[in-house]
């Protein structure tokens, strides 16, 4: 099987799993406990939580575990919109964020809170403009994410923190498909508030943090002693321990993220010699390695998704949290594609498991099965 | 090593970690993918739901995973009252809920939400007589634990349902420290929503559930499009095949119960018998199998823990949440305990991992360490 929806998810590494084997076998106290098998499992907390810390170029007191990204944003969004105070009560969003995350806007939207979205442009990128216009100093918090999951495209953080911090307002930046695909440190990022997940860079899943700079007060969430105060509930200390593992074992991040980029490059270039009705979205924007979105002429995705699948090749419609739905794409939507060409997008989203066979192969044995669908000839196929 | 805080928290079963390497290293596809891997993890969840209701007497659609029990009284308060509407504004707690639960409470009081605490009489039962007062038409919620945490004594759900429904109000139980321990079926046990974890009875850690009684509605705290769109996320299908583990290889509850009802109750008679000033909170209470909650005359609780630390036991002085205060226990001070008795107090909690060796261990190596401290003679020690 050839996977090619690393956006999604990722298969945890190896050692990922025998760290967190070991940790369920052996180091199962409560780490809020004083007896020696707690202190044991609270060492390894503060051992894991030092190897994060480390390898995200933050404070271990900048780090707060949550179950996952999203409640990493719900904490970050609630949190130091909570803490903000009664003059600042503005949450400007960007449109293209994570599904999950806009219902979280229109959640507080009918909670009376004001909430704006920021437009992106035809390419994907975010529209800068619409951004000064909507940051005022009237605004608690600026949510964007680092990298768009469905295009790949990368949001201008820099330009959006120095928008956000000339108005007064801090900023949470949901790096989820930024973090293992681009150097990243916390330090020099800037953001206020930084979310991301394990499962997507190889960790395991139920396990995510929430980074915030110190200074920063955000109201919790979750009640409880753990986390200095700042999210209760007892420590997930297995996948705690994979997600450290995780960040430890990435390699070269730059070095990866060329040989992907080119593998990326490869595809897009081959499929288009073979099928020039193939269309890349923000295919002339500033992407990460590995993510492709495409369209084959008007093909509807779900036809092409099934070819794929005879080849045995694994890639999805766009988010998974939405791919089960028959609404296209509302990234695609802020873009101002049609309709019928959003119904045929289709997400490749390459990772560390993909090899340049994966790609040989899908280049070659995808456009005889496509082409004929097209009213095309497929003669140029590899 | 001899463990006697099996309710801060379990070893996982040998049987529960072979099931979630087994996810880990194969079933590691977004069960919201369309792909075969992401269908596959799908069916697994699928079974893992269907396990998990089979063994707690609940519908499939009744049970909501979250990353704990924490996050399900979260979901369970803040939910159930925001569904609750504007003229039911008032929660009613138990004034000996679990600490992070009571921060919750007190969180709500200062964003100016009613809440009222129903007391406990001296034996850590709850004040019926005080429950009727406060449970009162402008009542949206009732949150009460099914046993305490620290004491082992059962709460009188059934009576305090029959008031809330009475009154038109929800109840909601935290079962953390019930289910595993005393037969449970959800479909009979009439609250409308019930929290519990999977790491209390040998599962494993970040993964719960809320089981929410159909027909009831409840406002999500996690936007997204999983668990029917009530809590958002990816799905930690490990823990979740883990929990469902956990669960599943449950022998019979009733004849586990009396196996360790009968160690408990001899070690604390046998202590009693050889330390006349020992005393146990709650002795004459319903408590459940495993927990003792005792004081050696007025020897603080970290001289005792010193003791049987050296005797290669470990206990706690209460919630592991709180082990690291100096403060006494909200729980015995709700009881009337005096702060000197109350900073005696060691919580001896057994498990099903406890054998009747390490109790005749312990009613043997302990009193001699604890006579010469309290005066006593220690001749009738085992």
């Amino acid at each position: 099987m050839i996977y090619l929806d690393h956006n999604a998810t990722t298969p945890p590494a190896p050692g990922v799993v025998q760290a967190m084997l070991s940790v369920l076998t052996d180091v199962w106290g409560n780490a809020s406990s004083q007896h020696p098998r707690g202190q044991q499992a609270k060492r390894a907390l503060a051992a894991a939580r030092a190897t994060v810390s480390r390898r995200l170029g933050c404070k271990p007191a900048e780090v707060i575990f949550t179950s996952g990204a999203t409640e990493a944003n719900h904490l970050a969004v609630l949190g130091l919109h909570a803490a903000a105070g009664c003059e600042r009560r503005r949450i400007v969003f960007s449109a293209v964020e994570h599904a999950g995350h806009l219902a979280l806007a229109r959640a507080l939207e009918t909670q009376g809170v004001p909430v704006d979205f920021i437009g992106v442009n035809p390419d994907g990128t975010l529209d800068l403009d619409s951004a000064a216009r909507l940051i005022g100093t009237d605004v608690a918090l600026v949510s964007l994410m680092a990298v768009n999951n469905e295009t790949g495209v990368r949001m201008p953080v820099d330009e959006v923190r120095a928008l956000a911090h000339a108005a007064g307002a801090r900023l949470h930046v949901d790096a989820t498909q930024f973090i293992g695909k681009v150097p990243f440190d916390f330090a020099r990022f800037g953001a206020d508030a930084v979310s991301l997940s394990a499962h997507k860079l190889r960790g395991p899943k139920g396990i995510g943090a929430l980074l915030l700079r110190q200074g920063s007060t955000l109201v919790p969430q979750m009640q409880g002693s753990q986390e200095r105060r700042r999210r209760g509930g007892t420590e997930n200390l297995p996948a705690i321990v994979g997600f450290a593992a995780a960040l430890d074992r990435l390699g070269d991040i730059e070095t990866e993220a060329s040989r992907v980029a080119e593998l990326r490059d490869t595809l897009e270039r081959e499929l288009q010699r073979a099928l020039p009705d193939m269309h890349v979205f923000s295919a002339c924007a500033p992407r990460v390695a590995g993510t492709s979105y495409l369209r084959f002429g008007l093909l509807p995705a779900d036809v092409v998704l099934q070819r794929m699948e005879q080849l045995g090749v694994s890639a999805s419609s766009g988010a998974a949290c939405s791919s089960g739905g028959s609404e296209p794409s509302h990234v695609l939507a802020a873009m101002g594609v049609p309709r019928d060409e959003a119904l045929a997008a289709v997400r490749l989203s390459l990772g560390e498991t993909t090899t340049a066979r994966d790609i040989d192969y899908l280049m070659a044995a995808l456009p005889p099965l496509l082409a004929p669908l097209l009213g095309t000839c497929a003669a140029h196929a590899a």
